[in-house]
């Protein structure tokens, strides 16, 4: 095999598919990338044993064939050529040791057989949804906060996306929170359910831009689903079984309903939880009466006490949560003002928008004032 | 007492004290900062055993008193406060139970008796000297690098400071390399030493402006050394005992120089090192001759080759270092082309310039080809 390429263009690909390289291994295979050169066509490939990415890159192509090697060093080794007008060469011998050059740099460094790699598995494309990068990043990073990532209940680890129509629903709780974001699809797709794994899903986020024109295209199947987008295609096993029931979690009614300045609550709560480690479990306590919501904080550090104006709905209350669920909640809305409903002391509070793109439920704690 | 402040004032003097609160320690005194209130002057004190910050803030002083808190809760809180044109009150009782208050948020956290607290040792402040604080942070950025902060031998955790006439230098050293930085002062000082831990330098360092025309005045007595910048004093133990006799290992003579692009070579070193871990002690070895430097290296991960053309005077030579240690030095210089000394491969190299201002030695190690 043997390549050429513009250093930016291969850096970039290669940035795009260590995502699924893993950390820890102890399968060699599985922290190599895969180059495969045929058909006038460059393909870079990773595959976890979770997920898999597999990117087109542009080069010239003096020599067709399929190599493996160390991703993450390949990686670090093509950041630190020198690049600009002068070309990456990447040559492999029939021993797969393998020669990357640029200028006067010389790197060899040993390749294995590309035949050794496991593919990305082919998933059938009928049936889809499609949607803006920026909406799928954005959905992801609303909602992925809430999800339980080193739980033993592999299901609070994943990200469960429904799709129902012209509606797409993200999901993801830990058994104190769930956390919702309602995406309005261009078409009607139908319907289709998927419980992704947040590590996976997180990854892929990151490797979507901001840029509202650019689509991504979600393939599902039974056990997998596709996203592609650019000239980059991702296969993610889903978690297998049934999630939680959502909608009987979910309750909107409510006896009070308090509308109030976003930035200054949260503005309160970090104040909270300056004061409040996260081992010691203490709550913030909210009073809320006349228009007023009193905070206050308690620990072994000190106290807080703070007030806000706000719009009251409902009659007075009192409960209390872990500060750090009202914040993460708080910090994920992006809307000035934000209304807050609640039933008493024991039933879960939710934010919730009129629009309701956005629903973010947490469960209150005992206190004693 | 009770004192008022500006938030954004006040958070700068905890910023600057806090830097002396040791991350651990059993004794709870070390972690606070005492707030002193008399003659008109706010006073704000931290005090390791190693050194010690005082810095005077503005404020309205309602009622004198003398306050010691825990320091980087108090920064915490204070940090999170609104500021803005409110100001930020710190009121204490007679049980040290201290108020932290701005606008609608109050804090309570105890609070200790502040004649409990160690001041600031008293210095003689007769023999001294000035110099520009950006020059004091550079001069000790470029060397620190060099010290070996976490050796068993204090000595090599220590800077090295020593002021002859016009000329203060500045010394750091882990028995593989000298760092050495030359600072010409406004006028002749006579003589001073001092070795001054590397923790405490570096601390200095960082409260140090980058503006060349704000002063800093070292006091030197037998056992300390006095920093005195703006509104801010700080008095830091010495490591005691005879520094090593750097004249004494720093030979000028050479046989073969070489003049090189320092930003080409330094790129060459940084690849070379990302084949090369700490853990497996391989060097980079330089060929030099007919006017061009051969780079290689050679790890378990692979090999590197690079060439480099150079100025060379004196005789061929291969000579082998940790690539780490040419990298320190090497992105510690800020000139364009950099000299490198050299006399035989088991003989120590070192960069220099002509004006003397940086001097880099580095121990050459043993290689097979």
């Amino acid at each position: 095999m043997k390549l050429e390429f513009n250093k930016d263009q291969l850096l970039n690909a290669l940035n795009t598919v260590t995502r699924a390289i893993p950390t820890r291994t102890t399968n060699p295979i599985l922290e190599c990338v895969l180059f495969e050169a045929a058909d006038h066509e460059i393909r870079l490939t990773a595959n976890d044993t979770e997920f898999g990415i597999e990117t087109v890159v542009d080069g010239t192509i003096a020599e067709e064939g399929k190599l493996a090697i160390e991703a993450k060093l390949c990686q670090e080794i093509v950041r630190k050529l020198e690049g600009g007008d002068s070309p990456v060469v990447i040559e492999s011998d029939e021993t797969f040791l393998t020669t990357i050059r640029c200028e006067d740099a010389v790197f060899k460094i040993p390749g294995r057989d590309g035949e050794e790699f496991a593919y990305l598995p082919e998933i059938d494309r009928s049936h889809y949804i499609s949607m803006s990068q920026f909406t799928l990043k954005q959905a992801v990073q609303k909602t992925i906060f809430s999800a339980a990532l080193n739980d033993s209940n592999r299901m609070m680890g994943g990200l469960f996306l429904e799709v129902n129509g012209e509606k797409a629903r993200f999901v993801a709780l830990d058994g104190h929170r769930i956390a919702v974001q309602n995406v309005t699809l261009r078409e009607d797709y139908g319907s289709a359910k998927a419980i992704i794994p947040g590590r996976t899903i997180s990854e892929i986020s990151k490797l979507m831009t901001d840029d509202n024109e650019k689509e991504v295209v979600l393939f599902f199947s039974e056990n997998q689903v596709l996203f592609s987008f650019d000239r980059t295609v991702i296969v993610t096993r889903l978690i297998e079984g049934e999630y939680f029931n959502i909608d009987r979690m979910i309750s909107k009614s409510y006896e009070t309903k308090v509308t109030v300045s976003r930035s200054r609550f949260l503005s309160d709560v970090e104040r909270a939880v300056i004061l409040i480690k996260e081992s010691d479990h203490k709550p913030v306590i909210l009073d809320i009466q006349s228009g007023e919501i009193r905070l206050q904080a308690k620990s072994a550090f000190g106290s807080m006490n703070s007030r806000l104006q706000c719009e009251q709905a409902g009659r007075d209350l009192m409960i209390a949560f872990n500060p750090r669920y009202l914040a993460d909640a708080l910090r994920n809305i992006d809307d000035d003002t934000v209304a807050m409903y609640m039933t008493n002391a024991r039933a879960p509070m939710y934010f919730c928008d009129d629009r309701e793109s956005y629903f973010y439920l947490i469960l209150p704690v005992n206190f004693v004032v």
